[in-house]
């Protein structure tokens, strides 16, 4: 892989810029003066602005753009939610533990970490040169050494094997590699436990009684699944329609790393829209998205071992079935939309197809949007059409009517299996159990419903799951149940809506747009700056007085005030530091405008106006100015125009 | 207490109430198909558009008017922080288990309960009047029924004293009370065990080999405690200055109840503001706040029994001593002002202070801003002045210089005990420990120090407690550390900041805010409204074409675009509903205004605005409506303002 560049051409220097966002408080390992915590940090004050920008503008484009139903669910779930939605049994990475010295590795990344030092040692051992990919290094946690031990041509080819499908394989097969290729603890060589599967989520336990285990949320779609019913009635059952969700979300990661982008703590926005299945998923509003252009790595392309993208339309994405349908590439299209505004470079961005293995079986597509970094590719959002799974499980488990039902035009006949209990006896039967087992019932299909009338028939009586009742089968006789085929005149249409799923993981967004941001002025020392758009920078002007006398007091006093008036931000810094100085801090904060307040200022309220790409300046009046800030910082105008508008000012800049 | 009226003077029906904020999803019980648990609730979108107006208008009156240095901190929180701040040891409630029925209660809870049943069985026995205090019912999870049964006078009065205390016994006296009044399961009869102490923080695991021990963070506080020295680098080392941080905590409450009031997962918005300790801390901006008038209740008037508050300025309170400085008195009003703009009803405000007993030792004075619902009084914001107490805490237990130091206009000569530790001997004699000894060295008093230095000349070696080193004791010798008293020419003033901290509960602003809201209309079924001001209103305008015929859409689509480029939030409701039943409908979500566009706007393009709270119209232009909506939505003018401008609409309200 090509080392990665700043817009401006410059080679990123990841310890430098990394050195810079702690110095400026962007972010800070949490709990540092106890030592810190692995996988935990904490936003200062401009990441935190940055962060609230970057959620307020997710709202606008997506929320209020689109009268999505914003919900605040909570974090703490009980644990028979995460059962039936799969993460108890599913949200799980596989680890072992060195039994001598305590040591606890991910599995997968022990594989792929001890196999490339070997095939390292066997290139030093032939006197190949050794190609580094930064990317990946940087990822990794601890580095193995590697000794130049020459390999068998068979075995090179093996690794390269086992390393391309690495994260594919599940615990058992892990183990069957770790035994093959006798892989230990790299650091003392000791033999390791066979891998276990560890759960990613927190637990914990709600209630004083601890008989009620719970979890910490590893996503927030699950309370928006659980609130459709209600969420439906109050969008007056009118479909299609979304709802959206801002949280915290938790996954303790075995061994966090690369930073910001592999965290236990993490803010999400997540949309569910809801879709009715039929009529092939079209989006009332693709026609205004359908020209935008787009870098794709489908399917197909990374299977013959390519990561080669192509840029099309997203119409043509659709119309030839690469993205599976309008909805999907709706979303897509308007993900594209936001991450630009946020000043995503496009060079920087593509949208990966997920392979057939890497998707839940229920998905019917999943493209993420990956943004290149000096970490590689960056999986920073997600977009997945979900078919009609979350809603149909908890259905399932629950019997809510997780469904919409809307009037036929014309009604039609069925003919069908229906199962019916008997009130008399089955209440009195199952007790408490009832629902649970009335909804298995009702989510028998058709074919299992025929051959149970059957063996009810021939038998008298018959068993059916039900999961969480007795033994997980419940037995019912003649006198409980009655399975006939009948035939139903219906009026109603009942279906259950697709949800097609676009998932933020708004650090990673955040991590990405600060290095796509960044660049250096060269000089003596490089000086950091980050171009963030006006919109999207923590602070939007700085105001500097020429020096800290008194006189320019009122004057600065005064335009805090009535840029505060006009919504716009702005800080003072009236330190000793030279004026360049000032204007350098600020740059590493991303503040685009300087306003400098001199002599002249007192005499006529005149002000330079200084843009932090650029470092020019115009000269103007305080209403000029201020009208000038507005209009850049809602997005109106650019500097250009301002230039082409406002007086140039010339005077030196002030080093 | 006498019946919690509206502003209208009509009495708040709770239940009608709760069923309408349920109906119109302002908030809703988590995971309700699952069976709900109690104390977890999700915000629908009233709630949280309600919400996050909240937090905007908090982060533009607190944050942004002081340039506060906003941050968010992680939620999980390892169990050392927590044991240092003193959580891990005393954040808990006493509850008493049920042996044969595993119920479980929260001890005082109950002692209260079943007290008051008798006491109201009593009287019922004496054949006098009950008088129920409704607001202290509904905050009853569970109703213990009373029996007739008379009590000795001198019983009475013992049962009086012991419920007037119920807030300040700790276990072992719970468990004396018990004992002596013989107190059992209400619903059994059966006898309980002790009352244990139960920890209200949820615990967790951090990482994969679960030995970090961790929890949810039960206040935002510590993260910005551990923050201090990075916040005044930050700040350019300027004091005063404040941290401010918006998120979630949690408290896992034995038997939540009172609705929102009491949950176990709550966003919380909290100001820590580090003051010098020097010069009786003064306020720099004091003067401006310093006519606002409010609500006391002291600690005086509470020894005395009364809960008679006193009106008076704010800086009558700060001169005559009762609050204790300025900067809390400035923060006093600040909340004040902030609560006011949100609609709380002044005359449903007051301020009260804690009881000496109620504050934790290190506190210097504490107010809690109250209001008063259905619930009775309810603490929604609490404003104390902890002293230094949680820097030097952390301070102490890491060694960390959470600590500001200037330099003095006149350098100044110390006498003083120094601690002086030998370089050579004591890296290697207590290793990883060292800094943790060399912590608590320098942590020593002077008188400490000057008995030591005793010690250790006469016995050649001294004992220091160390916490969390060996036994939690450490010997030293002569070979190890001097202690002399020696003159130091001191240039530098070194101190540590105190806290003064307004911290607010959301979830119970936002319920307080909505019953001091709330009114409804007479009529054949009561009509309720919800009179948020503009500012705060989750939407802002409906929009209601007379009917849902095509020929309303351009015109409708039109406004709604229009409104959101001004930055005003709407909504439209086509449905066939009466225009009536739609404007009651969103009175009920309190929505400020409606534009009705009928057919005389599609001929002049004009239309007829509607006032929420007077049902008043005026008829104007596109152009006229728009710019009223954007006044009063700033608040730059009210409804009054607009209707003296422009044209009534006496057309029927159509029903």
């Amino acid at each position: 892989m090509a080392t990665v560049t700043t817009k401006t051409g410059q080679v990123v220097d990841r310890a430098n810029l990394d050195a810079m966002l702690r110095r400026r408080l962007f972010y800070t390992p949490a709990f540092e003066i106890y030592g810190g915590v692995s996988g935990l940090y904490d936003y200062g004050p401009p990441g935190c602005s940055l962060v609230n920008n970057i959620i307020d503008l997710w709202r606008k484009h997506f929320v209020l753009e689109e009268d999505m139903l914003e919900v605040d669910c909570t974090m703490l779930t009980p644990e028979e939610i995460l059962k039936t939605s799969g993460h108890v049994e599913k949200f799980a990475d596989w680890m072992c533990k060195d039994p001598k010295t305590g040591e606890i590795f991910r599995a997968d990344h022990l594989v792929e970490e001890v196999l490339e030092a070997r095939l390292k040692g066997d290139l030093e051992a032939r006197g190949q040169e050794v190609v580094v990919d930064e990317a990946k290094e940087a990822k990794k946690k601890r580095k193995t050494k590697s000794k130049a031990v020459k390999l068998d041509d068979e075995v090179v080819k093996e690794y390269e094997e086992t390393l391309a499908q690495i994260d594919n394989f599940d615990g058992p097969e892990l183990e069957k590699i770790i035994a093959k290729y006798d892989i230990r603890n790299p650091t003392t060589g000791g033999n390791l436990l066979p891998p276990v599967a560890f759960n990613l989520m927190f637990q914990t336990s709600i209630g004083p009684s601890s008989n009620m285990p719970g979890y910490l949320r590893p996503e927030t779609a699950q309370g928006q699944f659980l609130n459709f019913h209600k969420l439906l009635n109050f969008n007056q059952q009118s479909m299609p329609f979304a709802s959206a969700s801002i949280g915290k979300s938790f996954r303790n990661e075995i061994s966090p790393r690369s930073s910001l982008l592999r965290v236990r703590e993490f803010l999400m926005a997540e949309i569910e829209h809801y879709v009715d299945p039929e009529g092939g998923k079209k989006h009332a509003r693709f026609e205004e998205i359908k020209d935008v252009e787009m870098a794709f790595l489908n399917r197909d392309v990374q299977l013959s071992g390519s990561t080669q993208t192509e840029t099309m339309t997203i119409s043509k994405a659709v119309e030839t079935g690469m993205v599976d349908n309008e909805t999907l590439g709706y979303f897509i299209a308007r993900i594209q939309q936001f991450l630009l505004k946020l000043g995503i470079d496009p060079t920087k961005l593509r949208f990966r197809q997920h392979m057939a293995n890497e998707m839940a079986h229920y998905a019917a597509d999943c493209w993420d949007a990956e943004m290149l970094t000096s970490y590689g590719w960056v999986e920073c959002v997600g977009c997945a059409d979900r078919s009609a799974y979350d809603l149909t499980v908890h259905k399932n488990k629950t019997g809510a009517q997780l469904v919409v039902r809307e009037p036929r035009a014309e009604p039609i006949k069925v003919e069908e299996w229906q199962v019916e209990t008997n009130q008399k006896t089955f209440g009195p039967r199952f007790k408490k159990d009832g629902k649970t087992v009335a909804a298995a019932l009702d989510a028998l299909s058709q074919e299992l419903r025929e051959k149970l009338s059957l063996d009810l028939e021939k038998e008298g009586k018959i068993e059916v799951d039900v999961e969480g009742v007795g033994a997980g089968k419940v037995e019912l006789d003649k006198n409980l149940v009655t399975i006939e085929k009948r035939t139903r005149v219906d009026h109603v249409r009942e279906f259950t809506p697709n949800v097609i799923e676009p998932s933020f993981g708004i650090g990673r967004i955040f991590y990405s747009m600060i290095e796509h941001s960044y660049w250096y002025r060269e000089g003596d020392e490089a000086r950091g700056v980050l171009s963030f758009p006006p919109i999207i920078a923590p602070i939007k002007v700085l105001i500097v007085p020429l020096s800290n006398l008194a006189d320019f007091r009122p004057l600065t006093q005064h335009l805090i005030t009535r840029l505060r008036r006009a919504g716009i931000s702005s800080r003072v810094d009236d330190s000793g530091a030279s004026i360049g100085k000032r204007y350098a801090r600020n740059d590493e904060l991303g503040t685009p405008f300087g306003i400098t307040v001199d002599f002249q200022s007192i005499k006529d309220k005149s002000f330079t106006l200084r843009d932090r790409d650029t470092t020019k300046q115009v000269r103007a009046s305080e209403d000029e100015i201020v009208q000038a800030l507005k209009a850049m910082v809602e997005g109106d105008e650019t500097w250009e125009d301002i230039r082409k508008r406002l007086p140039e000012f010339t005077g030196q800049e002030l080093e």
